[in-house]
């Protein structure tokens, strides 16, 4: 499997990460995003690192990474499920994840970016329909 | 990582296979998951399968396995995002996955799990946030 999984919940992808990003798989992960970013007009990219337990600099540059790509596309990044320890590896790693939105669990997460939206466009729909949840 | 995250959804719960599922790897999914419906109150579980391009009828096993727990659990399982090499597989395996529902993607999954549940249903809230995203 040589792809992650890209699904979309409304105006909002999420990703989660289950297995270790090694170089190709991260670079594909950076590209496959921000093209379904692009295609769905998804305002919010949540991330699922809870089954993440072992993080090193090469995945924390990853999250930041998309973060940024994200943002200059007009959407919010939010890490979510980090395991405590993967926090404080993190911090003593030298990466705060500046520009990085976290939260504790999908659902607080899925609301913090809701509440970023504010209510108008929170009943907005994408238009496009056909590519959700697919990953060639 | 030993563990396959099952995030909350409101009501349902998501699981998303990326790795191959080995014997324990499955065995655990199976037990994580219906401990999982009991202490959130789920309704439906969603599994998302967009990642998986080799089916076995382990796999198949499992997924049956999963809906039939979830069912006497008063849970409704949907399987989303089967790529169409997989339903060929399936069926030429002789496994229809009967009792198993089944959607395009994730959206469409969560919205025929909406209709299942009827209008009185949505509203509902499960009473215990605490667990959600957990995967100790």
């Amino acid at each position: 499997m040589e792809k992650i999984p890209i699904l979309r919940m409304g105006k909002f992808l999420l990703v989660t990460i289950q297995v270790d990003l090694y170089d190709r798989l991260a670079l594909n992960l950076e590209a496959d995003l921000v093209q379904m970013v692009k295609r769905t007009n998804a305002r919010g990219v949540l991330i699922d690192i809870s089954a993440v337990s072992i993080v090193d600099s090469f995945m924390g540059r990853i999250i930041g990474n998309i973060a940024s790509m994200s943002k200059i596309l007009d959407a919010q990044t939010v890490v979510v499920g980090m395991q405590p320890a993967v926090a404080i590896t993190l911090i003593e790693l030298g990466l705060p994840l500046k520009g990085v939105f976290t939260a504790l669990d999908v659902e607080r997460g899925m609301n913090l970016l809701k509440d970023k939206l504010g209510p108008d466009e929170e009943e907005m729909e994408p238009e496009d329909q056909d590519d959700a949840g697919s990953t060639e």
